[in-house]
């Protein structure tokens, strides 16, 4: 894996302030924020950096378990607690075996989605992975009484056992409960893992086993990253190029928004992973940055032209593969036509490289920094490396913006609004205070009718 | 539909700067930029308005043949030649009949996509559309060399023939060149249409007939908004309550970023139809907003901590239906467990749309602005309309900004740099000066061995 920031910094740009001056004046910061994140691992306050090194032979035992006894693997969940999972799935699923279960995702309460999505399903063929942390999700418990019921008179109580796995908290909350009184199998998430840091906990792991991914490869590409990632120094330590770069953009330079732009559509996953990790981490006291995804070539199309010529509030990260898994050659079918003939004789991925190239030498004699990240290919081992540098990344940001990067208060006043309207017991005044500021909005309507 | 932005007004919020005055006092920059739009229209330089009353008996013929003719129907396009059909095609498919021709999409050059997409056609039974307005985007291009040459192994240099449609410029370019030396059929974009304004054109039509959609129903949505959005006032013309209000916070507010959050899967894809409207459109002269993409209720456990605790630069446009197409009722399973117990007996849809208030309302709480857009329901009609007041609001936006929505001068750059790298005579400088920035690049380098 390699990272290529020149032309993040002010002195290869047609403007800007981030200069390699500055990055290195970073370094007593961010040497500060290595100790603080160093000692919260060693005192067990958080655990992401623990987890390339835990015990899977459960997860490998159950995940092979599932693997063999069903055709379908539905996960239920939502924001960390689907993305992790759902990026494995959509990176690597095209180097597994074809034999493998077929995944799905719930991972809203669009009703018309959860019905499509069972309608695709047969219950006796089914594993049913309800994943929440807190055990009280609101969308994933609707889902999973929806699902339940329906799994239920399919195969009765004691089938519906058999085919529902929880993974929650080891201690409590209420699928713990549940699993407990009512005897459903549960694995944990280790209670200092947050669910955006989850993604190499059982959370994205056992449905890696179950999708015969390459477990060992991607604990090991993320342990390998790891001892990088605790190293001192600009030279050793990716976490620290990233996070200072990011940071200094966003201070120095007012770049606000974090585009991540892949040019290889099975890392399109790994950018909406890295949007709730950018997001939730750092989008607090004011602070933050707005994460972007982007997909190269397409957003070409519809996105450059304001990066370009637009205000000039960006940084973006481009995601580059070395070699696809399996090439096109274009062939020279008009030799005689200009807007055809160039192109023959190359390649599809080629084409796709250099337009990435053109496209980061454009946006930087704009003055539009970029970084780029290459990997040799898409596999197991680069995928675990990179969810560990941007963990590392995002938790050393959060401390050079002086917050904290593993809490979220900022959800918890739309959840209870809403607990208010959907009439949960304790929450009656917040059902009153949504129903007065929703009045509000209805202060000011435009109506179109468009019966005729 | 209706538009409620009383959430939007600064007397109904913790904090902000557009207030129902400032609103007002925009209206006579509102009547000048209609003025200007409406020559524009009438003298013919903009032709979008146009498209409602398009004469479409032929391609409701050639769509139908089509439909008749092939089980599968693939468009190969990038940007605006794409997006609308993949809007109409995501959103309404789950309306239409089950016979109809699948349908496919090639956007991009990852040979990995291209060949997964091939292995799911049979290249006799596929109708090939290219679609690209100067006959000469690469990327479009590039795809149509490999498809062109496969399907001749395939069918012969007749059968192609038969299997390939072109909709591009009628005058001018690569494709119209091709299609008139070699008979292919080719379809018309207006010349005074352009990509990301052609969703009611050919571009979109052709894929709407083939899928059975209801295209006399999404003409007349869009003639229906049209007439509203011809009118002068904020009571009556809705794209001038869009565009004031996202002029107005862009500019007073400093809200540099527009999320657009539809709470209803299906219109998800609209959200990637805007993303290009809106940042191609007005992105230009270090003036625009960044478009983003939200999907709810996914993004409240991603994205929503970063809007109600980051930066204050955002404005909320939330998308919302007010009936699911089918809706699932919630089971009272466990009436005696609080995290489960006040779901049943509600919907999902009714929980989809009470998260929408319940969010909205957090975020008002804390200063950040919203609209709402609401739908009785996803169909032709309202989708008709929708496309029409977008392209309305942004053409306005445009003006107010001071520069030209309807051209896009600054993705030239970089499709000359990739020409110079692809080797295309004529631009071997571009190659020589793209190669010397990425040297600059390669400058600053950290590379990670995952070796062991």
């Amino acid at each position: 894996m390699r990272i290529e920031y020149g032309l993040a910094l002010a002195e290869n740009l047609a403007d800007g302030k981030v200069n390699t001056k500055a990055l290195k004046g970073l370094v007593p910061e961010l040497e500060e924020a290595q100790n603080w994140l160093e000692a919260l691992g060693k005192n067990g306050t958080v655990g992401f950096m623990d987890l390339p090194f835990q015990e899977i032979t459960p997860l490998l035992d159950m995940g092979n378990h599932i693997r063999s006894q069903f055709r379908h693997f539905l996960l239920i969940g939502i924001g960390g607690s689907a993305l992790g999972a759902e990026t494995l799935a959509h990176t690597l699923w095209h180097i597994r075996p074809c034999d493998m279960p077929a995944f799905h995702v719930l991972d809203n309460v669009d009703p018309v989605k959860t019905r499509e999505v069972l309608g695709r399903l047969d219950p006796r063929e089914t594993c049913f992975c309800v994943v929440s942390k807190s055990g009280s999700t609101a969308e994933s418990m609707a889902n999973f009484l929806v699902i339940l019921e329906w799994l239920k008179d399919a195969v009765g109580e004691d089938g519906a056992r058999e085919r529902v796995i929880f993974i929650t908290d080891p201690y409590k909350g209420g699928l713990r409960d549940l699993a407990k009184e009512e005897g459903y199998c549960a694995l944990a998430i280790p209670p200092n893992v947050g669910g955006r840091f989850s993604v190499l906990s059982a959370v994205g792991l056992l449905p890696a086993v179950v999708l015969g991914l390459n477990v060992e490869g991607l604990l090991r590409g993320a342990s390998l990253a790891l001892r990088v990632c605790r190293t001192r120094g600009l030279d050793s330590n990716p976490a620290w190029i990233i996070a200072g770069l990011h940071y200094l953009h966003c201070t120095l330079g007012k770049k606000g928004i974090s585009v991540m732009m892949a040019y290889h559509e099975r890392l399109t996953t790994f950018v909406d992973w890295y949007r709730q990790l950018w997001a939730e981490s750092l989008g607090k006291g004011g602070k933050g940055q707005t994460p972007v995804k982007a997909v190269g070539a397409v957003d070409q199309h519809s996105q450059i032209q304001l990066y370009n010529e637009g205000p000039k509030d960006k940084i973006i990260t481009f995601l580059r593969v070395e070699s696809f898994s399996s090439d096109i050659e274009i062939p020279s079918l008009y030799p005689d036509k200009p807007a055809l003939a160039y192109l023959g004789g190359h390649s599809l991925g080629e084409l796709m490289n250099k337009e990435l190239v053109g496209t980061a030498s454009a946006l930087a004699k704009r003055g539009v920094p970029s970084v780029t990240i290459s990997m040799p290919q898409v596999d197991e081992l680069n995928l675990g490396a990179l969810f560990m540098v941007y963990e590392m990344a995002t938790a050393l940001t959060g401390h050079l913006y002086g917050i904290n990067p593993f809490d979220q208060p900022g959800v918890e006043e739309g959840k209870r609004l809403t607990y208010g309207l959907m009439g949960r017991p304790g929450f009656e005044d917040k059902g009153k205070e949504a129903r007065e500021i929703w009045e509000k909005n209805e202060k000011a309507v435009f109506a179109l009718s468009l019966e005729e």
